[in-house]
């Protein structure tokens, strides 16, 4: 059983009821992000993990590293900024022993996540407005992960790059294909370097299978969940049940085993209605789905 | 000046009325729709074009293909239905000497554009369902234009394959990137089939520039409208006025002059405020914005 919880699936559990949860219901595995770890105190959520006797599938996450795009001073301390919360990212990954530290490596210069753009006079920049300069915030990614990389490695801990569904582009990830990770990771070692497979992402790639066999060993975490048509109007909440959208799972789980993947198969769903049913009811689906849409066998 | 409008930017304008349109405001050229040109009668457009002196840089649209990945009968008579339809498109792209027919290809079959997924329920193709099958999708549009592109051939009309932003992918066009919709149209004379490239559809695409310098002169349109962020709720009306939204359109349409492409520059917008507005002062605006932030000079 290689399944994994991610613990945003069941966004009200805490890192206390997570683990308690995958113990019930007989997971290996779990995935935890920063933020409730944080609640939790860190020190905390490794002894919790630890006593469990479960894998950290991933942390999620490190990234947002685009910010030194903005101009002068601005984007010079928003870029050491984001290397130094990177830094304890990876410090807090390295605690926890997950085997990646999830990167969603943020947008254009100035787009915050999930809120509108600037007002139209003030797009500039240096008037607190944003940058649509794209192939320059996708060289700054690749500087940041020049300083990072090397930071992570002496640590253990594998950076993992998510490319992340082009709607996403604006304001939370200028990775956009899993070739484009795929080649931003290759200048590293692969313990140092991988990328995500995230179903959501990449389902709708034409390379997708090509890039997953290229990526072979650098595919640091597998990520499942399903996308739903149409999107609700929060974009972000468009993460189904397995089998509740338009994915086809099976080819992508045998393509991402076949490109030598031995790790955890981790479900991350945001979605309101899941949020809002019984977390045991929602794990107990998550492990029926698992085996009737994902797995790769029959 | 080589702008031009798409009939769809001016919604409330029939034919006739984004002819006088084009004309009042100096623009030699207009992008039509079929539902427009029927009802307008496609004898009276072509003369209303002709006796204007306007070129017809696009007709919108032929495609819907995939619908032939049904099982069975089914699938069989929408094959032949798309085709049939796809015939009678290029008939009257050939008319009203349109630069190109634009194809949107079709989503997965038996997903409608726009409309929510056919109940759990009833998810087998047979059952009045849905297909996940993406690559057979795939491959149903390059059998339908193995028909179509002969036939477009001996009429002298240009068949224009345009992908779409992946959120369409579901409902609206499996072809998601330029490089795949390039790569379908290798086989055929590049008079047959090209490619569009527009900018709402592209612009986040990491390989968009190396893509667009393959197409050379595959590239049969260039259609602008900005990505406007977040999208509104209907994705379909997420299209923006240039400058509105998150692109930047000079180092595409730099790229796209340096592939060779001579043709006209189309404006496409969907969007509820500016078809509300008044049409004179869309064009208006179009025109400066045209000016200000699509063209590659200065």
């Amino acid at each position: 059983m290689r399944l994994s919880l991610n613990q945003r699936t069941t966004r009200r559990w805490s890192v206390a009821e997570a683990v308690d949860g995958c113990v019930r219901h007989g997971l290996e595995a779990v995935g935890l992000w920063r933020e409730e770890v944080a609640e939790q105190g860190l020190a905390e959520s490794v002894k919790l993990v630890r006593e469990a006797g479960l894998r950290v599938s991933s942390l999620c996450r490190g990234g947002f590293l685009t910010a030194g795009g903005l101009p002068g001073d601005a984007g010079r301390r928003a870029f050491a900024r984001a290397l130094e919360d990177n830094r304890r990212a990876i410090d807090e990954a390295a605690e926890l022993s997950a085997a990646c530290l999830v990167m969603v490596v943020g947008g254009l210069p100035g787009v915050r996540p999930g809120e509108p753009l600037p007002a139209a006079s003030a797009r500039e920049p240096a008037a607190g407005g944003f940058s649509r300069d794209l192939a320059g915030a996708r060289e700054r990614v690749a500087e940041a992960l020049a300083e990072l990389a090397p930071y992570a490695g002496e640590r253990g801990v594998k950076l993992a790059l998510e490319p992340l569904h082009p709607i996403y582009c604006p304001d939370r990830a200028v990775l956009s294909t899993l070739g484009q990770a795929l080649d931003l990771s290759l200048p590293y070692p692969e313990e140092q370097v991988g990328v995500v497979v995230d179903t959501f992402h990449v389902w709708w790639d034409p390379r997708l299978f090509e890039d997953i066999a290229r990526a072979g060993r650098r595919i640091a975490s597998y990520q499942v969940c399903d996308y739903l048509h149409p999107l609700p109007a929060d974009v972000l909440l468009g993460r189904g049940m397995m089998g509740d959208g338009v994915i086809d799972f099976r080819p992508i789980t045998r393509a991402v085993q076949a490109a030598g993947y031995t790790g955890d198969i981790e479900v991350e769903i945001f979605n309101a209605e899941i949020w809002a049913a019984d977390p045991d009811e929602v794990v107990a689906t998550v492990k029926a789905r698992y085996e009737d849409v994902v797995l790769a066998t029959g």
